[in-house]
């Protein structure tokens, strides 16, 4: 018995032809391009007679039955949303490798002894609503209901309206309701490609993850300065937003090496910066800068530490540079630790049996938050995610999807 | 006999309602904007009876005859385009305190001895076409033809077209085909608003210009790295470009301070630096940057250091990142030293005598630089040019203009 991986072809080929962009595949979250990917993946499901629904806020549950239908069933999911401009493997791939795996098991007439659902989710990815985990957040109630308020990157409408206009119902958000039970999953299961050249340097298809780091972010932070001419004012009159800004990002760089010395868990990126183009010139100092500090780790304790030491270095910018920062609010994704038993279950799987912290985080840690017992795959990808270049073979991607079918077929909870 | 400040006042209540779009003031050099001021100074001088031409390119010739028609004239002159989203008197002042003084002149029916023409000089801000002083480099032919093809950075039109459109003859500048001889230029003058904060801290109304600091410019840099996952990609396996060009910028800060403390006359400034909006996000390392470094200075040789130290620097940040630097075209326009005849001349005109060096480029620069006798005045501004909030009162625009109308009393060549 083994993963459908026809099936899997077919289906990253649907998805590439129905979202790529230009260079870029485009899955917005709760727009177009996701729910074309939603309605590929339904199709499927329909053909390999699955029970299918979708919930309240328009995440995908398609379910083989198990013998006993009133056993807690096993998840095996991912998001179907991509960040912009990314590739066709980020979040897809787990729910296809959901779909290959259980297409083995319907054609080799296996019914297992409780459902098994694969669940395509909605929105992960923070690029289009400032808030990761939407959909499987939602689907624990997990959500500050006034995100609903919060508006799309690109358009501006609020999640509320798009949901609505998806013919979503925003009542759960706005209640705090939960549309999926802790106690009623048995176990939550990922595969994901790697989103760091790890695996690529190891030169190992496939590995099992510990745990997820989590990610404290300044999101909508802002340098406020004075416009002025560039060759008139000398430094010390200057109120310069980009040269305080760099000043910080400098720091920030210094602090990340500190860390890294003594062997703790970080990253630290700004991987949006910009001087407003209404008003900048090449012939201005800059009067405002808008940016992202992104803080990752494994420790809690590291990403608090770190945004606190954001915070004071951005009083000190501002003074050393008569200029203001508002680094705005700080989101809060906790790190998530794997299930022991699935994780030797899965390293029971691999040829060649590898384990690794996620950097990234996935909708696994949100499963993991809430008691379920959580289990992810990382496969092996090239020049890393969120970008159109992620190459995932179709041959680790078989590995990874093999160990998936052999731990359902071996399940140790 | 005194400056019209009356017709003054009329002038810059008009030239900002013609201009203002939302907060600053936008006359796009050969643009609708420019081209409003370009028909409210026609018309002023119109109605003074000034022989009235426009040459070639646009620029806006209005005469007051000499007595004898045939010595070298005398020219008071700025531009009358902005930088977007500028002050209402940066370059509009000095042709707005032409025709004040002119028309103090005619009013006491005195007729000078050559003719004196105030010249509106088209496009001399660079945040259009990337090439400052296009109306008075163009006037002397000095401008390359290679020039006709850059575009406007707003709407992507070719300078050929943009000249053709508004009736003019790009002719001379394909065939450097100068409009006006130097030998038949007696003196070139220009007020100018002071575009940094020293009059404001000095407390003085005014001041005579020594001279004008060079430009060196790289206005297309980028920075080329690899777009990644954020939480993925540990630091030495990033080719993270805001990273190395906060590197890059850091040290050209540092190096600004080195010459500062060695009494090198120098500014450094980013004032354009920004991610693509198209493939960042919040959970990205950033590929890309595109930025400026402007750099400015009494002495060229200091400019040329620092321009080779900035190649320097870069292609060591971009070993350091992993990143390639592409610093583009680096654009260099001299420095320009003012008439000392005529610098004595307005010195004697102010109560409060005092001298500086103009930071900021001035069409005054090109005048300089074919030999023409020059003399500049600033005036006291407050909260800099090339932004909305640009402040000069009338009554210092007055002492400025009083200087002029002095020195032309009193004419020293």
């Amino acid at each position: 018995m083994q993963p459908d991986i026809k099936l899997a072809a077919t289906l990253f080929d649907s998805l590439d032809r129905a979202t790529r962009q230009g260079r870029g595949i485009v899955r917005d979250s709760f727009g177009d391009g996701e729910q074309a990917a939603h309605d590929i993946l339904r199709s499927a499901a329909q053909a390999l007679g699955l029970e299918i629904s979708v919930d309240a806020i328009g995440n995908l549950m398609m379910t083989l039955p198990g013998r006993d239908r009133q056993l807690p069933r096993i998840i095996i999911g991912s998001h179907l949303d991509s960040s912009p401009q990314s590739g066709n493997y980020d979040g897809a791939a787990g729910v296809v490798a959901g779909i290959c795996v259980v297409a083995a098991l319907r054609s080799a007439g296996r019914q297992p002894d409780c459902d098994i659902t694969v669940m395509g989710i909605r929105a992960e990815e923070s690029s289009w609503f400032n808030i990761s985990y939407l959909g499987s957040g939602g689907a624990f109630g997990l959500l500050d209901p006034a995100c609903l308020a919060v508006t799309r990157s690109d358009n501006g409408r609020s999640l509320e309206a798009t949901l609505l206009e998806r013919g979503f119902d925003p009542g759960p958000i706005r209640e705090r309701r939960a549309l999926l039970e802790p106690a009623r999953i048995r176990a939550y299961l990922e595969l994901h490609i790697e989103q760091g050249p790890t695996l690529v340097a190891e030169r190992l298809p496939a590995a099992v993850v510990t745990g997820i780091r989590g990610c404290k972010r300044f999101r909508n932070a802002r340098c406020i300065g004075q416009y002025a001419h560039s060759g008139a004012v000398n430094r010390s009159s200057r109120h310069d937003a980009v040269a305080a800004t760099v000043a910080l990002l400098h720091h920030l760089e210094a602090l990340w090496l500190q860390y890294e010395q003594r062997g703790a868990d970080l990253t630290i990126t700004c991987g949006e910066l910009y001087t407003d183009s209404a008003y900048h010139a090449p012939s201005k100092i800059a009067g405002d800068t808008h940016f992202v500090i992104d803080i990752r780790s494994a420790s809690q304790g590291v990403m608090d530490e770190v945004a606190d030491e954001a915070r004071r270095a951005a009083a000190r910018c501002a003074d050393a540079y008569r200029v203001e920062f508002d680094l705005g609010v700080c989101s809060d994704s906790p790190p998530a630790v794997m299930d022991a038993r699935l994780r030797a279950g899965l390293r029971a799987q691999l040829q060649q049996p590898y384990e690794m912290a996620s950097g990234a985080g996935h909708d696994a840690a949100v499963f993991a938050k809430v008691g379920v017992p959580t289990g992810m795959i990382f496969v092996r990808n090239e020049n890393g995610s969120h970008n159109p270049d992620e190459a995932m073979t179709l041959e680790d991607f078989d590995i990874g999807a093999r160990a998936l079918l052999g731990l359902l077929m071996n399940f140790p909870l």
